[in-house]
């Protein structure tokens, strides 16, 4: 990138470039090591205009979180049309998931490894993009149980853990596909599609997994 | 616990109860918000008697994430016996790692949510830890692969991507079973079964999760 001449350009798109050196920035990293000499630098602008226009280093790290939650929420939701079924419903869902965050590596790491390295406020930001991303799977789980023949009796804490669990192994999935080089945003979904779907069908087919017939209840 | 009188306790006995008075107060607070006055309070002793002990804030960070990252996996190795079938050891693994996570809601916290609030070297160490859990759930599958009646062509990738999705999926469930009442470590390693082993059983028996029919190579 370098210094580029930014003169006589739209503040909307200066500050763009800014948040897009910040994120990079901070996303590899994290909030202390990162510094605003080295992010001014990479946007191609004075330091003294990275304050005038976001203030601090903290209003700065908390802007690139929220924009980065905002995009990938909104990618995902973009991609789950309520209109057809729900396997299809969920397999949208995580290729748009894992298209997002492997286009935009930096920004995942920032939400995923680096909002903690600011403190608490910063992490509750995280925090709440999970919480919709659980509630929009818990839904599509409900939903699935509803379509299900048979009356599947999955105890509503379980909907709640396997949504859990499955916005878990995408988060897991996401920094170990970016890490692994020729696997795509299509082979990780696949992935997660046979380990969570095909389970889940088992459970709504009335046949959960059973313990083992030797298995006590006295060792937990 | 208050200032308790620890004169002529052994120096090992008095340095545990210095690590769980720190354990408690990193993985409640996080490195930066947590005072050294605090966890000598917590631990009955004074405060240079903890920088004698363990040397400095740092490196009561690291012995902190490095007792209770040994712990938690020798928690589940212990548990894995390798002559049992490989749902058996999934099932005891599990069953060990949700109640260790339980029982140490703390060294959990620590871990899973604080350890990058110290910066690099401590999320190192917790990196280390995570990889361990994989390596053994990757043996698993692997062994899974093995038993199978069909040889089920699972890719390497795949089993990689698998045991990658099952380690997260057991983080994200262990981080909402300790924050939701009434879930026992026994339901949520049962979930975990349904939501992973079950899948498992339809790819090893040939089955894999196939993608709908009219979703074409464009999209992604």
């Amino acid at each position: 990138m370098g210094a580029v001449k930014t003169k006589r350009m739209p503040r909307a798109v200066r500050e763009q470039q800014m948040l897009d050196a910040a994120v990079r920035t901070f996303g590899r990293r994290g909030y202390r090591a990162a510094s605003m000499d080295e992010i001014a630098e990479l946007a191609g602008v004075s330091k003294p205009l990275v304050y005038l226009y976001l203030n601090s280093k903290d209003d700065l790290f908390a802007t690139c979180i929220r924009r980065e939650a905002a995009a990938l929420t909104d990618a995902v939701r973009t991609a789950v049309r309520p209109d057809v079924p729900v396997d299809r419903q969920l397999w949208d869902g995580l290729r748009a998931f894992f298209t997002h965050t492997a286009e935009h590596p930096d920004g995942w790491s920032l939400l995923h490894l680096r909002a903690r390295t600011g403190g608490e406020p910063f992490a509750a930001e995280v925090t709440a993009m999970r919480e919709e991303l659980v509630a929009l799977v818990t839904r599509l789980i409900v939903s699935a149980t509803r379509e299900a023949c048979r009356d599947p009796h999955v105890p509503e804490y379980e909907v709640a853990g396997l949504a859990e669990a499955l916005v878990g192994a995408a988060e897991s999935l996401a920094g170990w596909s970016n890490g692994t080089p020729d696997v795509t945003a299509r082979q990780a979904a696949a992935t997660l599609m046979n380990f969570a779907w095909s389970g889940l069908g088992n459970l709504l087919d009335g046949r959960p997994w059973a313990p083992p017939v030797d298995d006590g209840r006295t060792t937990s």
